[in-house]
């Protein structure tokens, strides 16, 4: 027997349409590529949408068309978020950082019909677009009559299109299964593969993030996306925040420390989002400037493990709450968040500060296990490690254009990560699978290893990495990079090393290097790393 | 095109069971009807509903089959709550307060098979189940040989039964359309009406009312719901408690002021939900008493406006944020909070206190509209008063075992009530469309004359209604209950209303009564009072 309820279906449209009705005066600030700042609002972002709506429409945009986006988290970025969605389209955020052969493979395998792009990515359009691809619209997201140089002939300007356009559209009620848009992984090995949302996995997302044992987001906040919006959806951002009526502050193209401590400043933002590349650049921006952070409460991380250092400075030195996230491409990416529980009120803050570096809890939606190589399902007592499967109903079931999936199983998704999980709940990741350290059959974490390198006085980044070893199999070698002016030496890691960590974790030796290889989604290349010290030989 | 993520149900089973992988230690604390307090868990929660779940199929309840229960708040009503529901059966919690007639009515529509009930309720179960009706089973919530006298012959032991069965059940994987659970509206006119609450519709309204602009609700709260699990699901509250992981307190049968006061002291209650008339009682008792509450931070009050008089006491000599919310059983119940916006922080207390009285702001997922008789929407101006339409995935869509409603139209369910909306959003309710006082072609609200007298020094309770008037068609009569021991006369309480409505809205005549008629959901009973000053002839 079914229930007797309204079969509403959940919808990005209906998220706008709440937006508009309920919190039509909020704000969305956004800085443009121009230089200037553009004041809007969520009631003009749905005019604006439905008019983008009809431009699309108008340029043949179908039902299930990929319409594609190399864009900086601006107003214009967040109406395509809307419209392409909301009117049963699919929007494909690509990494600009892609290197050219994936840009290239990403936009065949999606089979992109226009795609929208920052005159900052003009130069990358032709090459880019060179191979034969579905294309038949490109759209420079400028003022009617201010085409970047470069841009291909026949490119269109987004104000001119929607300066052309009614602003009344009538959002499709669709199925809410249906795909919403589309992010590929950044994969480190093989082709990047599509995950495919759906409206139903973005508007249970976003409920889920604005939890308050989640990100708490409220119409009080004032929250700045530092992630970038072809991340993941800037983690769902836009979404929930259109949800809870949060104003939102998007920063274009400039993330330097100085240009976001400013925009936070000018807009009293309170909530940050980002990953902790851009985390260090603003820590050490303030630092040099000598100010705080005044109207920030929460800080989130996500991306990449947050070093206990960075959480200890944000809330040491800027009242703020840090918040470790941990999420995938692949799960929308909100999988466990990183909060105190009243049971560590009392704990003295060294400790406060271990369990805020885990990755931390799953919220409700969320499902995980940790399990061996043989897949039987392992303990949660804080110390047995496994492989990390998740499953829920904003996970991924598989990818774009593919039969089949070899990461998914018996209905959980294979993350590829390693981790343990504590009585409390809590997942702390000590590796990737393929980076964990294997030393006469125990494994070394390569993060918990680089957390404690980066607790030293003088160390700005640290990476382990396995190498071969005649007896262990792997001994870890840790590279660093000096922090600016810093005359660090091994002995003195390698001393600060012994009281943070197990005598066998100690690296077997430590190398010095100006700068680690980053990839498009700021993590650290290992696999770049493993390569530059193939053949290495380990001391003695 | 569909996205390709997981396909998982939103199952009330699936909020149950990340209680107990996630937060099993987070205690659930019962009063029992016995008198004594059983400390429990949402694992124990778990692993009892999976026994209860073991012992409802062995008396051969099947998918879709109604199991009622007549219960106050405790845990065994809460293990109710998830294994019939978990099950694929609906649970049906009766309104023990309800007339024998209604009572009657209601098992035989509802068409129970299994009724479970508190000794409290053991002489109400013959007569109610004297008609001929499918119950095969009764069950008194009570340990094992310690059935209830009156039971009727054959009553089964809940703790015999659960101590018979294993603790192993695999919940079925349900459409998330099934129905769940099911309460019937009180119904002041005609025959009461059962609303068909589904799975998706219970776990969407929890995380409605967890977000930070809903009721907040966290794993670092420890909730009280007051308001009956028999009233609209106790708001929720239990569901959502699970999502979250807050502990959560039960009363039990005693909730007076003094044993409310108790409780909240000895648990540490940070969350309290409950009518207008249960907080009359527990201020009194505190004032008494004079004590304060010291834990308290929110105390949502719906099911009847809240006097503004009753919010500044929480806050003003308590210290708890008082947050006004309305909804009705047809919507699950949750449809607007009201929560100061950041426009309002520097605004005086007395006209904060002013938006904290109305109604509220609707949150995601509900969207409401006002209409005047024709249907026409009405502009959102704070000052027209309207129809309020209301629609949703957790609105009703019509009635159990009825093939068509006639509150129903256009995708909108008509609430029977009128009220404003402002441009903030803010929905205030006037009256009962039923109750509304119209005089010479315009309408008096009796909530705000209400609530202006109550404000009255001396005046305990005070209730509107329209008499006939020759030449206005209805003119108001106040009718009044005096505070303990206060002489306060209808002159002084005319006095009071002078300065805070305007002229015409003045009653025409004040009458003092010993106490209102109250109906089983705590509200006063317009009709009867109706009734009662049928053929009263107002003065001059």
């Amino acid at each position: 027997m079914l229930g007797r309820m309204m079969e509403m279906p959940l919808l990005i449209s209906s998220v706008l349409r709440h937006a508009e009705r309920w919190h039509p005066w909020v704000e969305v600030v956004s800085r443009t590529v121009e230089g200037t700042t553009v004041r809007s609002s969520w009631g003009e972002v749905a005019r604006r949408s439905r008019r983008l709506a009809n431009a699309l429409r108008s340029l043949g945009v179908q039902p299930g068309d990929r319409v594609a986006t190399l864009a900086w988290n601006t107003h214009r970025h967040l109406e395509l978020y809307f419209a392409v969605s909301g009117m049963g389209a699919v929007l494909h955020t690509i990494n600009p950082r892609l290197p050219l052969d994936q840009l290239r493979f990403i936009l065949q395998d999606a089979g992109d019909v226009v795609l929208c792009f920052d005159a900052t990515f003009a130069p990358l359009i032709t090459p880019a677009a060179a191979a034969p691809t579905p294309l038949r619209h490109l759209v420079a997201l400028t003022e009617a009559g201010a085409l970047p140089a470069g841009a291909p002939d026949g490119t269109l300007a987004y104000e001119a299109l929607l300066a052309a356009e009614p602003e009344a559209f009538e959002w499709p009620e669709l199925d809410e299964r249906t795909a919403s848009s589309l992010c590929y992984t950044s994969g480190t090995a093989g082709h990047p593969k599509g995950v495919l949302y759906s409206h139903r996995s973005s508007v249970l997302h976003s409920w889920a993030l604005a939890l308050p044992d989640s990100l708490s987001l409220s119409t009080r906040d004032v929250t700045l996306p530092v992630v970038p919006m072809f991340h993941v959806n800037a983690w769902g951002i836009p979404y929930a925040a259109a949800m809870v009526g949060s104003k939102l502050v998007l920063p274009g193209p400039r993330l330097d420390g100085a240009s976001v401590a400013d925009l936070i400043g000018a807009e009293r933002v309170t909530n940050l989002l980002g990953v902790p590349t851009v985390w260090m650049a603003l820590l050490q921006h303030l630092e040099q400037a000598g100010t705080r952070l005044t109207t920030v409460d929460r800080v989130v991380i996500g991306g990449a493990a947050a070093p206990p250092s960075m959480i200890a400075k944000f809330q040491h030195d800027h009242g703020a709450t840090v918040l470790h996230a941990w999420g995938m491409t692949e799960t929308s990416p909100l999988g466990t968040v990183s909060r105190l529980l009243p049971v560590h009120d009392a704990l003295p803050e060294a400790e406060q500060l271990r369990v805020q570096a885990r990755q931390g809890r799953p919220i409700f939606g969320v499902d995980l296990r940790i399990v061996d190589d043989a897949g039987t399902a392992l303990p949660h007592d804080g110390a047995t490690a496994g492989h990390l499967h998740v499953r829920g109903p904003w996970v991924a079931s598989g990818y774009f254009n593919r039969e089949a999936s070899d990461t998914h199983h018996d209905g959980w998704f294979e993350t590829g990560d390693i981790g343990s999980i504590d009585a409390l709940g809590y997942l702390t990741l000590t590796d990737r699978s393929k980076d964990v350290i294997k030393s006469g059959g125990e494994w070394i974490s390569t993060i918990e290893l680089e957390n404690a390198a980066m607790g030293c006085a003088g160390v700005r980044q640290a990476a382990a990495i396995g190498v071969p070893h005649p007896k262990w199999l792997e001994r870890p070698l840790l590279v660093v990079v000096r922090a600016e002016g810093s005359g660090v030496s091994a002995d003195d890691v390698r001393r600060h090393l012994e009281s943070r960590v197990v005598k066998w974790w100690l690296p077997d030796a430590i190398e010095f290097v100006e700068q680690l290889p980053i990839g498009p989604t700021g993590k650290v290349l290992k696999r770049v790393l493993r390569e530059r010290f193939a053949g290495y030989v380990l001391p003695g």
